[in-house]
């Protein structure tokens, strides 16, 4: 399968990766309906861990199989699927080679009172099943970041050696951030900037919102100033700080939402240079058809046919 | 031994594990009077670790000694009998061959003040014993519960490389839970969720109760009800939580009940599609007549005798 | 990618692997003009380390350049490139994702006066260079059969907990056989054989002869003869041999040929059911353009256009 | 290339390394339009992960990309580039043996309530991505500083035994310290002194200014007064504490300043033997031309063209 | 320093390797005063162990001191220095920082009676002692050929994950073989050929003779022919058999020869497109002025002062 232009572009930013884990990274974007563009969506399906079962798969029960995820990504044609290690075992073999998967490698939960992770996964089990990549966790300003940038160095190192590519979920939180601090433009900015300092190949984070939360920050941003009304300008802004959009950043849907606001959503992140979208939530609470719909839409969004 | 369809279609479910895994599984499900159903009872015996040997054993001063419970799982027919490694070591030449085995490889006691407990056994232990399975309990909610899910991944890995299967007990506990939130159904359904993410092939959890504990989970349950007030209808929620059924998950006899208790008990789990019972203080402080003769009655409901 | 109902039946023999292998199978089937067909086209460019390289590539001196061959397996629609360490360093970035490789992990060469091969790569190596499969040639008969099959042993269960594939080039050569032995049908049958019970996942042999070579074997198909004389029945009975056709089996172009003895082959090994072909000196010693005429014909023969 | 007396002599104070070290410092004394001159300026971009991607890069946005750090430093002939994984990971394939690179494995960030820091990078990283030395940061005085200097142990014993150079930047912070005290003498004199003992090859510590914290210091200090008020003068007494001049000590930039500002400190730094400046916010927040007019009056007085 | 465009390309070629490795072929690349042009002389130093110190250095006998030959290296402007673990030792301290060196791994010697070598070296010892790379040497042909390219391999995966670069001495001896088919072109050529499989950055054969060795390669040669008269043709042909130019290869002196015989040599090397040459005994057998001055005659040819 020849490669893009593009897909070689971007293969071409992470120099210091050995053939294997750039195989990998080129496995996910040639993949699906976007394959080749440089554009992704990625079905994330880590819900079930953070919020429990029911509030994850009661709207839409046939969500509660393992086997459903795996069939909505392909038949959705995305780039790639991404789990906890059960998840992934519970469909790898029926699905082997029939997409990319990310296994996820640390997990949180509802129950915890902390704004920590457990490690739930290796690199071995993501060999083992096939993956392409890990997944990884970060929640900067946690009393636990540094716990947890430590946790990702160590995998992050054991797989990019054995040829495997590192998605970083940035996620910040902690006590230095109130509610609209964890997405505020200045934070998500730094989250995905860390994560790229971190080593990330594939960074995600939040929809950055219309605010800028660090006192320290705010003078710069006044002096240069970022259209902080504009959603598209905000990605913008978030591109440049994965180290001026030599990294791959993909977009969360963020808590549930209606049709419009993501494909507004969609649209700002297309306009602004983002490379996709990560939407678990949004597509599997609603049935099949309705997901492959709005799926449809998103991906149609990103392949310029309504952009 | 030819196995039945309902125990190749329970083994198809475990699609990424090695044969050496699934013929562990297929011992334990084709053993005893329920062999071939799909149903298990599994005799436990670490409450000596829990609750100290008096609490245990005096009731019915024969099960002091370890070879005892060998022989009351075997004469009753059980389908494996779980114990801390001093428990099986004193009986695992004797009975080897005798009857699956599961090596409990975490323990804690009742003269802790945390929420934690001790590896207590390895996979390298499993292995000389004989054992089909090694069997490990996580406390969700517990301030230890990600260095408890960390221990689990690691000898769960190691487990299923070597060819063993894994047996969670996940019993919710912590700060964020009181009494009655510990049995919870939301919380027992997430407990199972988790540990089937975790990677387990057979789930223990406890039988859940007619209440819900997080006000976040309550909205989705007004929205998607489950007849609460049915022992049952809860059961088949939990069943719904471990992979739509796609797990194996048996249900512990709790505490000390009364027979009609335990049978009704029986009875719910086998009609809410649960696997099984894990059934130890109710058997093993009864004399022995008394405890065979229980789970005779335990065997016939779930052998379809009197569902 | 959805994969085909023969890819997935394909996969299904593998069924003691883990979904890594599968995958990397897989991958192998579904890429190229006969991807999803069941059948293979490889390029092999081991030639320069067994026979020199002016012996290879004087014959089209393009050839000495290491991306001559990905760049041919690639616009030829191959399945897959197999080569030594050295040649596969040489493109595996250029051309990472670009089609399957599989690392050729020991070699010979033409100065050595035993029948013994040097272990020339690693697990690691496959792993770093983003390969989905090793190659390990074992010769059957030589003295140093023995210590060949343990590298192989060694080298194989590595590759499989590492979720790579593994391909064993089977060929007989030793102290008990002459020319005509080393490509005789019952010798070429058992050679096949001997790589499936090592473990194989593809295995690769010389087309079979019109001869039985091992006293011993000549009553056997003397009672249950094989129509010796068409070289679609002895392809049908290789493939047999390869636990009746449930492993993937690969016929070489052997010696450089005429076009028109390579499709007879071709012909011979798609009608006696076997799975493709594995010609490197038949195409890389000709012209571009007309080693990409006759892999289109190839090709087409494996695609049914003119079978 | 022959080393000069003055680089050979500085080697000599490190005698009991073995001779990749000191290969490794030679080679960064021997770089750019300083090498051979004992006096070094070195480039760190570190500030993304200390103040967020805006804070640094925005007056300056051509920094958002990794690579124009690299040109910068070599454009500017300066002895060593220092920053985090990512950034290197980002050019260290196009600008391989371009300049020696120092790995930052340690970082913090603004959004941490602790005085602690992550480590982000590993020797294993600094070997595969060519580096000459690592960079670690301790903070004397948090309530952190004894498990930062465990770590520095383990990774500066690890790179000492792979021939890697060690830098540590000692930045006293913590309870017993206010603004004044961080950068008072006595403060960073003890900072550079611990750093020496923990075995730095090379010390990096903010200018001393004109203060005694301590009061336990106080009373040697008058006794053995050091003339506070020339920064020249606390610049020598930091070389005193890094074993009377025979570890190679440098010194910040600071907070962003003018640049008589920085000329002034560069001359006092000159003027009292310390070895040089590490600048990052004050080159790379310029425009590249006034970067490098800066950095090229920087390397003359270094070089004694104005000192 | 700034690179070459010539030697980025060279760089380009190794594009499968960290970069640490291509900053240690830059480092050798850049060296001495053919630094940036492509083309190297080594200085290699493991005459003693191959024939022993009288053979090698009484000629000479300033050269019994191993700092002679860092001297040598140093004052001649060479790219690198290449001797076994001892020598390197006695001087690495002294001369740290002063020229690439490469630290030969294995070495034989004229008490054995079989054609194999000893493994002299380790990757550690490389690393601690400031190494470029490791230099392994390759009998093909020799009974013992496949342990020696086994080691190598093992070796070569080390130093590539380490950083370091791998220079290969290909040999050919052994029961095939008389003294012209030694040096015989086709054996040349495919023992160069060898090494660039077997995973070497850089390859240093003797320069090829008239003679074709091989039957099985005569009939090639006659259909493809090469000047076999001139010595630049046969250079060229084995560049050719290194990756079409895509590997770098140098030249042994071979046997003391008179300046003229050398400097001949030297421009056929030049002319037919040989990345340098390798001489030991011609120079170092020489009173010191003498060696500088053949130096400086080999140098000027290669940078094309009269080639």
């Amino acid at each position: 399968m020849q490669l893009t232009p593009k897909v070689k572009e971007i293969l071409s930013w992470y120099e210091s990766d050995n053939p294997g884990t750039k195989a990998n990274i080129a496995r996910i974007l040639m993949e699906g309906r976007l394959g080749g563009t440089g554009r992704m969506v990625i079905l994330p399906v880590d819900q079930g861990f953070e919020h429990g079962p029911a509030r994850s798969f009661a709207p839409n029960p046939a969500a509660y199989d393992p086997r459903y995820h795996f069939e909505l990504a392909i038949e959705a044609g995305l780039n790639a699927y991404a789990a906890p290690l059960g998840m992934i075992e519970a469909g790898a073999s029926t699905f082997a080679g029939a997409i990319p998967t990310i296994l996820k490698v640390n997990s949180s939960n509802s129950l915890s009172t902390t704004k920590d992770q457990a490690v739930t996964g290796s690199v071995n089990d993501a060999l083992r099943l096939g993956c392409s990549a890990i997944g990884f966790t970060i929640y900067p300003s946690s009393e636990y970041q540094f716990e947890m940038m430590e946790e990702l160095r160590e995998l992050a190192e054991e797989a990019k050696a054995s040829g495997l590519a590192v998605v970083v979920w940035s996620y910040p939180r902690g006590p230095m951030l109130d509610k609209t601090g964890e997405t505020a433009l200045d934070i998500c900015a730094y989250a995905a900037h860390m994560a790229a300092l971190l080593g990330a190949h594939i960074i995600k984070v939040k929809p950055p919102m219309d605010a800028i939360s660090l006192d320290a920050a705010k003078k710069t941003y006044e002096k240069h100033p970022v259209e902080l009304q504009h959603q598209a300008a905000r990605i913008r802004h978030v591109v440049q700080a994965c180290f001026n959009g030599r990294r791959l950043v993909v977009f969360s849907g963020g808590e549930t939402g209606t049709t419009e606001n993501i494909l507004a959503t969609t649209r700002a992140i297309h306009e602004g240079g983002g490379n996709g979208s990560i939407i678990g939530r949004n597509t599997f609470q609603r049935p099949r058809a309705e997901a492959l719909e709005l799926l449809g839409q998103v991906i149609g969004i990103y392949a310029g046919e309504s952009g």
